[in-house]
Parts: C-alpha cells; sequence; structure tokens
C-alpha cells in the first residue's frame, strides 16, 4: 500500500514538520547485533526499552525487530507498545526509516533516503537499506525516492522553510562523491519541503556518523537553536562549538530571522571501559569498539514527543544542566531523562533511535472540527 | 500493541462474526516454501497476487511476505496490497491466522489457535504457529490464546450463535487427543462467542487437513448451507456428502431454524499431473506430492469479501454452474472466478489463504452518524 512517486515533495506541496509539531506516532528498532551491542543486545534492549515506554505515554511506538528476537522484545516491552516483525542489520530507525512529509490536506508520505552505513562504516546494510521502504508499506505511505546517500540523524528542519546540517556529513566524500554542494542544497530542499539550508561545520568530536547535525545541534522552536557546548579549549568539541556558534549567529532561518543560540554544556569526557569493550563480539563488517575510545555524548540527542521530551542521562555533574534549559524551552512538555549509555555505546543516543509520525492536517480536522 | 487475555470471548461479550458481515479487511500471506508449490512459487505467487488484486478491490489487503521474498511480491502486487515482513512456514492464512471477534462497543480483539501443522502433516510449523500473534500486533488487538490446537479452516460460524465443523477434524487423534468432544465443544462456543454446534462427519475425500469444513460446507446466509456435492456412487466423496447433507438436514441452528441445503456439484476428478509434481522439491518435513495424487477440489473454498464473492475456478464443465449457485445465494455481490488449479496443489484453496478482519461496532458507528 505504498506506491513510489516521480516527483518530489517540494513539487507536490509536501514538507517535514518540525520534530516539535504534533506527531501521530514514533518507529524504533530493536538492538541485537552481537557485533555492535555488548552482551549481545541485553543492556541496550533495556535502555531501548525504556525509551519506547516513555515515548509510549506520550504517542503510539511501534518497535521493529527480527523474527528471532521476537518474543523476547514482546517480554521486555510493555503492551502498549506495538511491536513488528522487520529483518534489519542494526537499530537506528533515525537514519534508516523514512522521513515523513505532509501537504495542506491530509496527505503524509515518506522520503526514502538512499543508505550506505554511514559511508560504509558497517557491513552488510542492504537490510537496513530497505528498512524505509517496509515502514512506509506497514504506515500505508507513499514514498519518495531521493537520489542521494543521507541519513535522518544528519538534518533538522524547524517546520518554517528552514534546515540545519553539517558540511561535515553532507560532503563528505563517503556519501555523495558525484554531487556539488549547491546540488546537495537543492535535493535537501526538494525532498523536506524547505527554502534554505543553514549549514554548519564539523559535527561532534569523535562521532562516527561524521557528524551528523541530530548530536551538534538542534530547533527548540523556530528561532531558536541548542547547540552542544564545551568549554574546554583543550578539547576538540570546543573548536567544533565555536565555529558552529558562529555560524549560527551570523545565520538567518527561511523567515529571515536571527536565531537565539542556547548553549548547552556536554558532558565531561566519557570514554568506553574495558569491561564494555570486552562485551562485543568483533566480526568482519564492525566498526570496531576499543577500550578508551571517547563516546560522542551530547544532550542534544533527544526525542521531543508530543507532550514530552526524552533527553539522555550522560553524568550526574551535567545531566541537571541540561534539564533545566530543556524545560526552560520546552513550555508545556514533561522533561524526561533516561540513562542512556548503553545506546551510546552502540554509537548513537536517543533521537538516533526515534522516527517521528508527524500528524496530518486530516487527523487535526477530526480532533477539532 | 497486544495484550494477552486470560478469559474467554463468550465471558467478554465477543464473538467471530459471519464470514458474509462486512470487513475491515483481509490478510493473506505469500506461498514461497519449494517444497510445497511447484517452480519454487512462481506459479502460485501469480495465483494469490490475482486474489490478493480481486479482494483489494472490495476492502483492504495486507500480505505477509518473507524479507527475502519482500521485493518480488512487492512487483507481483498492485501497490493498494499493503505487503508486510512476516517469517511464517507456509502461506495458509486461514489456518495460522488469528481468528477476530467484535463486541458491541466498538471492541475487537483475536482468538491465537494453537499450531501443529494439520497434524503434523508438514515440518517445521514454529513460524507458523506465532503468525497469529505477530498478526494481531500489526492490528493492534489484544489476543485470547486458546488452549486447543485448531485451524480457522475446521469451522466456519453463521454470526447468530451457530458453529459447523466435523468430527474427522476436531475429535482427531493428532490434534487435540486429551479431550472428549464435550470439552471441544465447550471451548469452540467460548472462544466464538457461539451457543450451538453442528456437527458434520467427514470432510471433503483426500483433503490432507482432515476434513477441514471449508472445503466442505459453509453458510452463505443464517440458515442456509452450501455443501460440496457428488452425484457419482462409485467415488467417496458421494458418502461424505450424503451424510453431511442428512446432518445438516435434521440439524437446528442456535436460533432453532431448520437449515436450507444447497447442493453445489463439485468439479470430476482432478489429479497431480507429471509436470506438476516434478516441479515440487521434496525435503524432510514435506507433505509429498506424487503424480496421479487427487486434489481436495471443491467450490465452496470461496471467500466472501465486502462487495464480491471470490471462488475457485477449477474446470470448465462445472464452473458456471457454482457461479450460478453463487449468484443465487449472494445478492447484492459480484461473483468473481479466479483460477486455482495453482492453490489446489498446495493443498487448499482461496478461503484457506485468506483472513477476514471483522469491521467493529464502533467502525459502523463512524461510517453512520
Amino acid at each position: 500500500m505504498s506506491a513510489t512517486i516521480d516527483s518530489t515533495p517540494a513539487a507536490d506541496g509536501y514538507r517535514m514538520p518540525a520534530e516539535f509539531e504534533p506527531h501521530d506516532g514514533c518507529w524504533m528498532a530493536w538492538p541485537e547485533r552481537p557485533d555492535n551491542w555488548r552482551r549481545n543486545g541485553r543492556p541496550a534492549q533495556a535502555a531501548f526499552a525504556a525509551v519506547a515506554e516513555a515515548i509510549a505515554e506520550s504517542e503510539p511506538v511501534t518497535v521493529c525487530v527480527s523474527d528471532g528476537a521476537f518474543e523476547g522484545a514482546r517480554a521486555q516491552l510493555p503492551d502498549r507498545v506495538r511491536l513488528v516483525e522487520m529483518s534489519l542489520d542494526d537499530a537506528w530507525m533515525r537514519d534508516i526509516g523514512p522521513t515523513f512529509v505532509v501537504d495542506r490536506r491530509g496527505g503524509r508520505r515518506g522520503v526514502d533516503w538512499r543508505f550506505n552505513a554511514w559511508g560504509g562504516l558497517y557491513s552488510p546494510f542492504d537490510r537496513d537499506e530497505r528498512a524505509a521502504e517496509k515502514v512506509l508499506e506497514l504506515a500505508a505511505a507513499d514514498r519518495y525516492r531521493a537520489p542521494i546517500i543521507l541519513e535522518g540523524g544528519a538534518f533538522h528542519v524547524d517546520g518554517e522553510g528552514t534546515v540545519l546540517t553539517t558540511e561535515q556529513c553532507l560532503l563528505n566524500e563517503n556519501r555523495n562523491p558525484g554531487y556539488s554542494r549547491e546540488e546537495i542544497e537543492r535535493i535537501l530542499l526538494d525532498y523536506l519541503g524547505a527554502e534554505l539550508v543553514i549549514w554548519l561545520g564539523q559535527g561532534v568530536y569523535s562521532d562516527e556518523t561524521d557528524g551528523h547535525v541530530d548530536n551538534l545541534a538542534c530547533f527548540a522552536a523556530p528561532g531558536v537553536v541548542l547547540l552542544n557546548w564545551c568549554d574546554d579549549e583543550n578539547d576538540p568539541q570546543h573548536e567544533v562549538a565555536v565555529d558552529a556558534e558562529r555560524r549560527l549567529e551570523r545565520a538567518r532561518d527561511a523567515e529571515g530571522r536571527a536565531l537565539e543560540v542556547i548553549r548547552v554544556p556536554g558532558p565531561p569526557v566519557m570514554t568506553i571501559t574495558d569491561t564494555e569493550a570486552r562485551g562485543v563480539y568483533e566480526v568482519l563488517g564492525t566498526h570496531p569498539r576499543r577500550p578508551g575510545d571517547r563516546m560522542a555524548a551530547s544532550y542534544v540527542n533527544f526525542y521531543v514527543a508530543n507532550d514530552r521530551v526524552i533527553f539522555p542521562l550522560l553524568d550526574e555533574s551535567t545531566d541537571e544542566t541540561a534539564r533545566e534549559i530543556l524545560e526552560g524551552v520546552f513550555h508545556g512538555r514533561e522533561v524526561v531523562g533516561l540513562p542512556s549509555r548503553e545506546i551510546l555505546l552502540g554509537g548513537g543516543n536517543i533521537h538516533c533511535i526515534t522516527q517521528q509520525v508527524p500528524r496530518t492536517a486530516l487527523d487535526d480536522r477530526l480532533v477539532t472540527p
């Protein structure tokens, strides 16, 4: 029940809403692969289940899981979370799922970006490449097949015409080597139904995604950007943050507004322990996890559900500051922190494992006739 | 999004509606296993696709398919048919899917019967055993886990309290050896929300399901039963039909009505050809297909969709009689015949590969406020 459409969302009057606009639900996947998740994924599964449960308090959640892990996932997830079978290579629904777009007449479709496992970092990735198609079948939504390799974590939108992204990821030779910056920008705008791209430079230091913006900065509202901050001038993350802040302060969004930039101090340096590294079984196609490897920890990697924000708890010393900042910008939403070290060990965080389904104009009409 | 409920549908005010009551949709699966479907399932896939397409003209259809066959199925099915991944052992959604039940307040749940592949005829069957659970997750419907082994093709209901079934199947030692007829009857009534069981004896001659009623007889309306008929006294099917007719004529339904029995003459004897048998790859766990084996062909193995009846075309000489009979009883529904030999070769027919989702009382309210 998903036709593939040859045009683009922009040409058809579709746009990607901001994450803080109303949702009909959220898609996730289940962490299983023992060469990325320690102890056969058990600790990560507990963390994912907590995220699913927290989001399900606010909006319907569907979790995709392999046939082999189906019963185990069912046992760990609350009844209200829907479980569906899907063969995947890993569990990053933000990056492998479709980007949902809506129009003003009740339509909802999905963009299926091409996928090469973050520039070929993992293999195989053919099942992840097909995840968006399967989600769109399940969601009975038609599909735009985008011409470029891109992951959902590599961009954010404000829902009012502005796209936020990073040069490190989108202009990387390991993604779309034949495309110019102008061509990439044109495709982004056409497939997200937007008008203007704000380019940041590098992403978070040591981020294996080649600098996904969703770990560095995001819109909290139109005109308001949260930025992962680092005060320590000896930390390479400091220069990344300073450069991003400078670009954001100089930018104007699609509506011509200057941006308010709010710094969100990151946690102290976090590294993988010996025990954690030993729990991962390295095979061909694995991105290795070594003791002492620095993790790309950031509080902006949160998920905005309908009436709550689910953010990562990383370290006692900085968690409360992050909570206060989020409570300050997300009025009317409960701010819920969840331990996320086990997700971070796999290479991402809460935003990376979710994919929202924006509410359609038709839903609005049903709710408020 | 499917809780398992400890009570029974009858106790909770739920019942299985008759197939001729309104539907919200239909579930099917995709034939793949090369040890049951000749030529790696290609001819059967074409037949299944035609059934899916014909039903989709009348109500939404979802087809379940393995990851490996997903793209091939997508290419063979029209866009309007929804495709979802599901690991299964075979493709008989009638027998492995849930039996949907509804109440008067908009509720819809499903009965998940235990499954042992028709008395252990095929192996493995663990993935088919879990199909109902997965369908109920997808349908976001809560689940009754029935205590007995049973397949959906082994019973029919009139939606007004009457169940039709066969002794050959339900009292078979290969299904529920520890249960008496009275216990089986009690469970049937409790889980189908019904009041009275009409027992037929044997099913169709050479039917590998041990006489599923859905190949022998069905309700066309409350008080009206269609019976697969055989005039040839030298054919073992004759005695089966005569016995069934006698039992039906003596029976009263749950409302106390006598039944009108309408004979539907079956086709001439149909057997598997050499070429057909050679196309099946026999492995451990296969039910063998031999040249000359008689197939359990019957016209009553049809599917009643919302505004059409999809019935099997079996043989030119008898197809038209079947069509006339169906047109005579299903007023207001288009009667559509589809070539079904390739389905029959796998051991069943159109009814066996479908599973309706009855419309809920809430749907009715939405449609007619």
